[in-house]
């Protein structure tokens, strides 16, 4: 059965070391120093590893059932839920007010990662649920915060985003769910939705959906459409009370994440509260969009990461063939996989993937914080450009690098037994939900890009460009392994970025054909400017002689991994966006 | 629920116009014409199709079952082999000393694809009798052919290979199943395999089993195995008798192809006869290697295949969001999926994938039928060196092109309901059983490149700039479109196996580290190559107004999308080939 260790001192390096969180003025930040940290993931990595690991497979066999009506989770959930509870890991970021404890999105992002990778199915359920409060905390009405927020960060009610219907998914204008006003000012809500995750289940006194819907009369299409809090349960005196029009239609066979309760909701005259401003329900859903995007993409890494980490021990473990330089392990039959080179190439990919994606979604967190704690504008336009990256580039190759992990297993990977087939299964969802990937392509080159006036890029691609110039003569080999790697990527993203304005306008189809490799592009980049920044921290801290040099050797030598064989994906991402959309559109529909 | 439909002009243009079957210089070829083969083709499409399609989702959901030591198949698994056995389709290639039909393996293939990609996991039963067949064929006495051979065309009794033990699988030296001399000739077989592929089921009267095992006393490692007849059934008087000592321990669990029994199979004392030499177990298994590995590359394909077919419709279908350029579809309440240039870059990766794949496929079928038919040692040499890089190329990309359908559906393409999860879960296990695909490149640059000095590496290399030169001057279009960027990446192959010879013989890991990259780069020239030739065929046939003037330039548009988009990964693959082992093998095993 697959282990799970929380990579603490990985987390520590890039909070601490690279971030410099502590150091970071932005409220909330002063008290997250390294002793703090390393209390805080070490607490969390025990629930992680001890918990919500062993339920994993657990989930994955049982999945949740249909009964009468009544959602059942898979056996051990909800006394794991209500150890995620008592240990307060459900208000970890929320805000004081409503009883969260207020630390900062960065640490709870860390933590998040434990909990993904540990049992990512689990971990939808407070997830799905910090969505429903943000969107609360940041449209509600007092009255909405005080009835529902208190329950929701300590995850006694649970939440869910409504959003697709059988018939649309990204095209939300399409949408057939309505919203009849009441006298008493409430809404009659009626209509099905697909897809919500967490839908419903035995976990929780109450279910709080969000749901999009229409009020008719309002205008057509994406324009027309509100946000409506939709109960399962309505509240009377603070408690839950009468049964809503609400219930559950079946619960969907998946691919993976069988541990999440993914429903189809039939509502039916269900009385539900509009949330936010009539018609302007998108606007609400986009607030917590950026930070939704983020979690999915931190669940495609963290599959990563505890796939790797699997893989990893099989590839010490299990004898298999000599090493052609000379035998490593005499005394047994056989060396361990480990010794053989396409072996470690394998493990060298997954392991500089997932610190890159680390060392980038910590860095969108960090932005995320400063957004929110300081009103920072520019912080909030680059996390915005980033976001689709960070959801689309590490979604993919999450997903890529489980199931090269899967492959480090031979035959074994392909049994259930093993579990390795578990965490490629779950990471594929990660590129299709919040937005499939090829939507979150769309969203960048189609829309962030030229936001602002394309200002956000431009500070993206100065931030890259004066970090290249900071580093100048840093060292022959930073120069040789880190800097000149970065700087031909960084040229391929701009020439790309060049070839988009020129030739967008005239014919948007010439950058919407290049927008996937666009998004990877820029994924490359940013985990090249990532790894760059690594290397500068680890050679500082070896040159002062601190802490465990091999730590750091180990953090150069993957980094250079990186730039050496990941990087140059760069190159080839430009040439076909550069071969424009004349081969991509030649072909009528019909043609196909 | 997903369909298939044979995609028969597609498959007679690689055969007769591309290959030119029935002017090739082989016995059995002449009278492959263009009417026969669609013939052949036609009646197996209908059984791929109306019989074997729909059954491939009912052998994902209800799976095998072992009860009381009998595994019974799903539901209409037996009748449509029946109908399959009827109809021919099992001895098509077969010797027809033994009751076959003796038509050419590049026929059986093209068969082999719709079978594959009707029902991947029903295809298996016969596939693997066809595998144990030619090892019969090959190494078995007259008395041996005469038992088995005839009734294993039919596939009344079918056949496995048993080569894993739960400590070995690509190390098959360390094996531990014994088999000891008997007075009488025969041997008593001992021992535990595991992935058993179609290891017993309830459709056949025997199960011919071919056991690899040690005689006690024979040389240490893969020396001293030894390749055994094991029936499950004695055979008395020609028919199935006593019960042997084989028996099934489990089924599997799987990640995916449900529909077949992957058996852990116990051996106990179980009566065996040794097929060919004592010790030479290795290599009888060999002389089938690449025709089975040919036929794992086709399964790969073929799942991507059948996966583009369904996301293709699904693309057709599927309202969702208008045209960029302007409203595609007016009257109804949004444009089809196939109007966004992501989907298209989506559905030509597909498109452009399968068709050379399959060409590539059948080229390789075409060397061996050469090879097997005419003794031609030239065709022998080409194929072993080509069938790496056709099973592994062909399964790492059939997987991912399998997944990219399923990611054109959405959040549908994860609900197992809709099929597209089973596309891309059945195609996983192509890359890895026969041979995983580190170690398929690990063959490729190991052994076959250096195979007979080089000659057969150098006579692929002669293929294509022979093909170049011949090309030179034809239009200014195929030049840009196609000469040119083949020219790049045989240049970039070639430079490839340049810095293999350079720096493989000082330091094998030099060559190593970059067999993985070596065999998608060459993957990519053979396509690429395919393509090329393609288009000149299409050319001509426009040339000289030959029938479907569409159907040719569409070829030529998918063509140009392939050498555009797909073939510039050769650049990176160099570069990562390049940059050796030194990223590679930088850490020990203790700094993971």
């Amino acid at each position: 059965m697959p282990t799970y260790t929380a990579p603490i001192t990985d987390q520590i390096f890039v909070l601490e070391d690279v971030l410099g969180v502590s150091r970071q003025d932005i409220p909330g930040y002063e008290d997250m120093d390294r002793d703090t940290l390393t209390a805080i993931l070490d607490e969390a990595g025990k629930l992680a590893s001890d918990v919500l690991n062993p339920l994993n497979p657990v989930g994955d066999t049982m999945g949740c059932v249909l009964e009468n009506g009544v959602v059942r989770t898979p056996t051990g959930f909800k006394e794991a839920f209500d150890q995620m509870r008592e240990g307060g890991w459900t208000a970890l970021d929320c805000d004081p007010d409503y009883g969260g404890q207020g630390l900062p999105y960065v640490v709870a992002t860390a933590v998040g990662e434990q909990f993904s990778a540990a049992n990512m199915a689990f971990n939808m359920y407070p997830g799905l649920t910090h969505g429903a409060y943000s969107a609360i905390h940041a449209h509600g009405t007092d009255a909405q915060k005080e009835m529902y927020l208190p329950k929701m960060v300590t995850c006694e009610w649970t939440g869910t985003m409504n959003l697709t219907e059988p018939h649309c998914g990204t095209d939300l204008g399409l949408m057939r769910t309505k919203a009849v006003p009441q006298d008493d000012g409430t809404y009659k809500v009626t209509g099905q939705k697909i897809f919500i995750s967490a839908g419903d289940h035995d976990m929780s006194e109450n279910v709080i959906h969000l749901v999009l819907a229409k009020i008719p009369g309002g205008p057509e299409g994406i324009k027309g459409v509100s946000l409506f809090i939709v109960p399962k349960f309505i509240i009377e005196d603070g408690k839950p009370g009468a049964r809503n029009g609400v219930s559950v239609g079946k619960i969907e066979e998946k691919m993976g994440i069988h541990g999440n309760s993914t429903c189809v909701m039939n509502y039916d005259e269900a009385t539900g509260y509009l949330l936010g401003e009539e018609h302007k329900g998108m606007r609400a859903m986009f607030t917590m969009m950026n930070e939704a995007r983020v979690g999915v993409g931190l669940q495609g890494y963290a599959q990563a990461e505890v796939a790797y980490q699997n893989a990893l021990a099989y590839a010490k473990d299990r004898l298999q063939g000599r090493d052609v330089t000379g035998v490593k392990n005499p005394d047994g039959p056989a060396d361990p996989l480990i010794v053989h080179p396409d072996i470690r190439r394998n493990l060298m990919d997954q392991k500089s993937f997932v610190e890159g994606a680390r060392a980038f979604a910590y860095w969108g967190a960090n932005l995320i914080d400063r957004s929110h704690r300081c009103d920072d504008a520019a912080a909030h336009g680059l996390v915005s450009l980033m976001t689709p990256v960070i959801k689309g580039f590490l979604t993919d190759k999450g997903f890529e690098m489980a199931t090269n992990a899967q492959q480090v297993y031979g035959g074994h990977g392909y049994i259930e037994e093993w579990g390795m087939s578990q965490f490629a299964r779950d990471a594929r969802i990660a590129m299709i939900y919040e937005g499939a990937n090829g939507v979150q392509a769309l969203d960048l080159v189609g829309r962030k890009l030229a936001q602002d006036g394309g200002k956000h890029v431009m500070a993206f691609f100065a931030q890259v460009t004066d970090f290249i110039k900071e580093t100048k003569g840093r060292s022959d080999s930073f120069d040789k392994d880190f800097r000149e790697p970065l700087k031909a990527a960084s040229k391929d993203l701009q020439a790309a970025g060049m070839f988009f304005m020129q030739n967008g306008m005239k014919n948007p189809n010439a950058a919407l054909s290049g927008s996937y490799d666009f998004m990877h592009l820029m994924g490359h980049v940013c985990l090249g400017l990532m790894w760059a920044k690594m290397a500068v921290v680890a050679e500082d801290k070896l040159a002062e002689g601190a802490g465990d040099a091999d730590f750091y050797k180990t953090k150069i030598a993957t980094g250079r991994y990186y730039m050496a064989r990941q990087l140059p994906m760069t190159t080839t991402h430009l040439r076909r966006i550069e071969s424009g959309a004349e081969t991509v559109m030649a072909l009528d529909a019909e043609a196909f």
